[in-house]
């Protein structure tokens, strides 16, 4: 067993040393180099994955620009859920923006631990609820905070970002241009 | 049991008469007037609801005005799921746009009905996933169609919206005044 992926299910499930034990043996592991790519758009994604280490982000390829739709670091969970619940193939791209180390799991070895444990089956559950929370919580960002106001929100609520992610991402994470990110930045510099 | 309710779990998952049975009696019937409402904004949101005929609606109350989300009629399941899961009070306002039956199941019965028995727990999986598809369906409409383009999708895929709701709140579904949603008919019967 990987001592992060136990941690991790932990927060959701107790599972005994023996049920961690298959749900780990389902896993695959797999190293990213900073700027591969971990899905293409047009592919299917059929796994999610858990990051060990590093950061993916995904984005959306819009008229020849990328529009950088979140950023995921060690410890948490990334797959195109849409795609990977529809089989219809993804209009993102995942890559990585720092070196980084997976573990994934196939959908199919995914449905047969559902099958087999009722636990693992509550944490698909709980990961489709954490889903949604996400993409509404996105959406009424998006909807209700200006550029500068997001920005503000990402330093408080996710300092790795402002940490770890280069200023032109985080300007496509925000749907601004870089130079307006740097005025935002002044701005906020000046009033501090 | 009730026949729909059965009918409906059915598309989900498969349940004995008796498990079945243990689900129906953790429902508790309800009637809405024409009108009337289910939930209203600040409320938290803890049951979901099975229509088993009628109509629900969910608005938000944006600066005074009616923004419509989203229609529901027999045979489907509707809840604000973000309060639901969250305990947060609810930004939305759900009414009946027909004399409406109901069941409904409280957050801590439906717990209780996970903890008891996996098949259940698969079904919450799958409706968490189902309400994670529909709000990444709505958001993609919104965002890469016109009125006009949502409406003929609203004909072809959800003819019941068009038969048997008013051109007012279709046209506030549509996030555009009645008389645009007029000369938005106008145009398609003159092209036909």
């Amino acid at each position: 067993m990987n001592d992060q992926l136990e941690k991790n299910l932990s927060r959701f499930i107790s599972l005994s040393k023996s049920e961690g034990e298959s749900f780990f043996q389902a896993c695959t592991y797999r190293k990213l180099k900073r700027k591969e790519f971990l899905l293409k758009e047009g592919e299917v994604c059929k796994f999610t994955s858990f990051i060990l280490k590093g950061c993916l982000r995904y984005f959306y390829n819009v008229e020849g620009e990328e529009h950088t739709g979140q950023f995921f670091f060690e410890n948490s969970w990334y797959t195109d859920y849409e795609s990977f619940l529809s089989g219809n193939p993804s209009q993102q791209n995942i890559d990585a923006l720092e070196p980084t180390e997976l573990l994934l799991i196939q959908k199919q070895d995914l449905e047969k631990l559902y099958d087999l444990n009722p636990k693992i089956e509550r944490f698909g559950r709980l990961m489709a609820e954490n889903a949604y929370m996400g993409v509404r919580k996105k959406n009424e960002n998006l909807l209700n905070l200006s550029p500068e106001e997001r920005y503000l929100k990402l330093i408080k609520e996710r300092p790795k970002v402002i940490e770890r992610v280069s200023q032109h991402y985080i300007a496509s994470f925000l749907g601004i241009q870089p130079q307006s990110l740097s005025r935002i930045r002044k701005r906020i510099s000046e009033n501090r």
